[in-house]
């Protein structure tokens, strides 16, 4: 409440509507060790109503962590303090999951409770044996990603995921009758989970429903009936308590109904000290912990996969080698499960899936095992018709460490899990989507399954990096890159359809600049064609046809903008040097290319929506042939010359 | 059967499998006119398991609509036909919605019920009293969307929905129980719907069924137990029906099995001549509607309203005007709220709403009374932590005709709906979004909630008009723009925080030309600003300092880029001369930018999340002070002079 006043700004309503059972949960529950925010057997908690961040950043310190002190709390919502306005991973340990886009603080615990389960089956309950907990407000549960998580929770029995639900009955509009008429309970009984109701500020009442809640072997929904706002006693239970800060007289009517009359950020020593004693609750079991580590034949791949680094071989290079001896024209996707094969097979750390297109994704490789309620040991997720629920899973499973968690749909759903995606890169976690059919090369489906706008539109999100490979070798390429990065997402945009294989030869890492030159123009070079995917095969054609009209072009491949963007000036000028013309060709939108290509540059691009038909009637029909593109290509040479 | 193995491409299982329950729909139930594909008064039918395109394009044959013909069917998936893959409103009368990208279907249904009772309210049972008709498959239901289409549905019971969910417990991957353990029904009737099952094979059964649903006052799920590919005997019940074509021996084993002997697309007269008597049912129901139409004294505000025609005054000159008389220094959301208090009176078409952000999205203005179960003629909508579903909804109503919806969300919720967004834009209907809190300018609710990459995002989606308006006269300008346009979507992306109005005297709208000329260079001009929404005043000011250096700059506000780029080629040049430096600023990214500003412009923009903090501690922190920028300018200028 007088954090939320200083700033004036924030949410009090739900801090103080679940102050009670979060006291309860956290001084009596919550596995956790204040000095070592990482154990990594800690129970994780995700506060998934992120607006009520005050309630996760009072509980951090009074519970003894480092950080937040009393003057981060005074600079709640200020760029100087962690406490941010919704808590962030990477601000704050102690901060599981960056939270506040409503329903993915949910999602991403369910990830959570899916990799617990994972190393639980691999490396035991002596390492393994923690619970993911989760307080979620109304809104939480009515966005669509709801049911698509508690879905896939309750199919995988994930019975040590335990969600409090503030049941306040109210949302910034009002109350929540105004826009729901929902049974929730009997929604998620309808789901195979378990729920179980107090009233969420009679300490036993709580006590009880979490002890319920512990004993049963299905997830369980706790409904936690609460007034937010609870303490002031003018706005308590009203939805002006929600986003606004209470105002200094209901602050001061509220010291007076709580009898409370210590002044603001001055919290009384005997309070204090009792807290930090609850703190201290988890070093016993954390140093039992940590004996039976030290103790274990899993103990260095156990610290391998939690720290995650990477074994030294992940089977990338016997991969490429192999590509080199017998070169392979396949689709980019079977590329891809190519790769997979090998990485599979090298790097126990990879649990993949798909949002129901398996067989298209190619996500699956052999010895893969579906992961499910009996065999937790599995490495593959049928995530079922959820994209959404499958990217928001997987920011849980890379953010509670020990597992690198890949997962397919086709691009054009990219959209469908957009906002995970942007939350796996604020969050800095490394989570691989594996996006195929990634142009009108899908054909026959038409329009509404066509990406046009989807990878610069993904190319402009912070910290993903985009890969869109051309051939086996630089799908492979992207694959290592991918894994090998740690502080953040990776997507790759694969072909439906066959694709020759245009890196024969042994080289580094090439993907590894973002763009390289492929191939250097034979006589005097005019053209440098830059493409990305199915489309650098189109570039070759072009090029060999201006050759033979004796103009010299480059073929550049840019799989990735964003690392080319990184090199150095001189190597960027060398691949697109300024007196040339130069020509992207990519079969998505024109918008962006100016980057590279400049104001006298040529984007050969689509800059509408598809249409329905074989793959090749498409490419003919946008103008993504050589016969198009040549005379596009001469007629803009023909008049720079003019200029 | 046929016509998907002639394409060899396509999905036989669902069409096969729900022929039976869609034939008694058709035949039996759905009130529709071939003759009349727009009818006003028609059932609406939504297949919302878009992939069994055939199942609809068989059906519209069949009952006698001009297209598609047989030929049409025959080359389905093909350039020339208006059969694709998926099924395209835009390419075929009688094709309700295109569908394809799961839940959405169902979710524009629940909006085409909302408008039919809104109209019927308004207009009585004389002009508006129609159905909604589903198809919809397991997919659609696994969706996060489905959850909030039926949640509002259920809500306000749209007891005119009925639904026909094809439970055939097939998937892409396998077995529904694959991935999910859900009791659809219970779900359903925790959310206020009616329930009830039947053989989807059984054609009584289905009567019974659709039956019951008619008369219950509730939206109905129709559990239709079906098998996929029904009548492929080596494959029915199995995902290889799906989505691929039978194969020749599999398609001549169910002509065996269906005692089926007519060659491909051949169709025996006397079964025709049934199906087109069948089609025939609905005419005397139409031509009593027309009687009554003509007899209505609400006829010509109801065409008016169904044909999409604004009335001569949408209330926007007036509102205009007063802007000049009394200058509004407002945030550009609260301009939208005051621009819609003249629209609303003047324009009775809108029904309006936000995803429960109703407060900050200013969306409601003071005469509008919420639509709900019990007044169905209220103009706005609560549509609850549902930012997709609103999205999807809003396409329902406009697809329906007779009403133009508006929502609004944060800007950075953009994301949520996203999808819906690329159907408002593919589908061609006026839907307008209201997206508020635009850019770091909301301050303190931090990086999970500053749109950053979401602008420039949605100007690549084709057919989308996005407006970034830079005060109150912009505002209502766009608003015009928004109103007046009717073959697709568009988008205001508004500032939280207040702006001064720099619009000070009468113009025409400005704003249709996509960028304008505001602030001339009152000195030798050596540089274009270039800015959107809340960066023109900073660009005013830059401008103000720059001048104040002796270096003339034009300040140019560019409220929509897809409107500049259609002008001819001497305004746009006119705008950004070639001889001047260009700098675009704006509080998003910066790729894209270079489209205007070229390879030596200066783009000012975040090529980064945001933080938590006050506003214009984020705006000085992130470079967006004329402080910063002025050097920059400068050190472009001189390096150009090096050059």
């Amino acid at each position: 409440m007088d954090g939320v006043q200083a700033a004036n700004s924030g949410h009090p309503g739900m801090p103080m509507g679940m102050a009670d059972a979060a006291t309860i949960l956290f001084t009596e529950y919550l596995k956790f060790d204040p000095q070592d925010p990482d154990w990594h057997d800690r129970d994780r908690f995700v506060l998934s109503a992120g607006h009520g961040s005050m309630l996760l950043y009072s509980l951090l310190h009074l519970t003894g962590y480092e950080r937040p002190t009393i003057d981060d709390i005074r600079n709640f919502r200020q760029l100087a303090s962690p406490c941010a306005g919704h808590p962030e991973n990477f601000l704050l340990p102690g901060v599981e999951a960056t939270t506040g886009p409503l329903g993915q603080g949910f999602a991403m615990s369910v990830g959570m409770a899916i990799a617990e389960r994972h190393l639980n089956a691999l490396f035991g309950d002596d390492l393994v044996d923690h619970r993911t907990w989760v307080i979620a407000g109304d809104g939480d549960l009515m966005e669509g990603i709801n049911h698509e998580a508690m879905g896939l929770a309750g199919h995988l029995a994930l019975g040590r995921l335990n969600v409090l639900w503030d049941n306040n009955k109210i949302t910034i509009d009002g109350a929540t009758d105004l826009s729901t008429s929902e049974d929730i309970p009997a929604r998620y009984r309808a789901s195979g989970w378990h729920v179980v109701g107090c009233d969420g500020h009679d300490f036993d009442g709580i006590r009880a429903a979490l002890d319920e809640a512990v004993a049963d072997p299905r997830p369980s929904l706790i409904d936690c009936r609460t007034i937010i706002g609870w303490g002031a006693p003018n706005k308590m239970g009203t939805a002006a308590t929600h986003g606004a800060a209470l105002g200094p007289e209901e602050v001061a009517a509220a010291r007076q109904h709580l009898v409370w009359d210590s002044e603001p950020f001055d919290l009384p020593e005997e309070i204090s000290a009792a807290w930090r004693e609850h703190g201290r609750r988890g070093i016993g079991a954390h140093e039992a912990w940590r004996a039976r580590l030290a103790a274990s034949h899993h103990r260095d791949e156990f610290v391998r996969r939690m720290d995650g680094r990477l074994p030294a071989d992940i089977g990338i290079a016997d991969h490429l080698q192999s590509l080199i001896a017998n070169l392979q024209k396949v689709a980019t996707r079977k590329a891809s499960e190519l790769a997979l094969e090998a990485i599979n097979a090298a790097l126990p750390d990879t649990i993949g899936g798909s949002a129901d297109l398996t067989g298209s994704n190619n996500t699956r490789t052999k010895a893969q095992k579906p992961l499910t309620r009996d065999h937790y040991s599995g490495r593959y997720i049928y995530y079922g018709i959820r994209e959404f629920g499958m990217a928001a899973a997987m920011n849980g499973m890379a953010l509670h460490g020990g597992v690198i968690p890949y997962g397919g749909t086709f691009l054009i759903f990219s959209d469908y899990c957009r906002p995970a995606i942007r939350l796996s890169a604020l969050q800095q976690v490394r989570v691989l989507y594996v996006m195929t059919h990634d142009s009108i090369g899908l054909g026959e489906d038409g329009p509404t399954h066509q990406p046009v706008e989807h990878l610069t539109s993904l190319r402009m999100i912070p910290n993903l990096t985009v890969f869109r490979p051309a051939d086996a070798v630089e799908t492979a390429e992207c694959w290592a890159l991918s894994l090998e990065r740690q502080d953040g997402p990776s997507l790759l945009a694969l072909s439906r359809q066959n694709l020759p294989q245009l890196r024969t030869g042994r080289t580094d890492n090439l993907c590894a600049r973002g763009a390289y030159r492929l191939r250097a123009a034979q006589v005097a070079r005019q053209v440098v064609l830059i493409a990305t995917g199915s489309e650098v095969e189109l570039a070759m054609n072009v090029a060999d046809a201006l050759e033979g009209q004796g103009i010299g072009a480059d073929v550049v491949s840019m799989p990735c903008w964003s690392l080319f963007d990184a090199q150095e000036p001189n190597y960027r000028a060398d691949i697109l040097p300024q007196d040339t013309l130069k020509v992207s060709i990519e079969a998505g939108v024109t918008l962006g290319w100016e980057r590279y290509v400049g104001p006298r540059g040529l984007a050969i691009g689509l800059d509408r929506f598809g249409a329905s038909a074989p793959a090749e009637h498409l490419f003919k029909r946008f103008g993504f042939t050589a016969e198009a593109i040549v005379p596009r290509i001469l007629a803009a040479l023909s008049s720079q010359g003019d200029q």
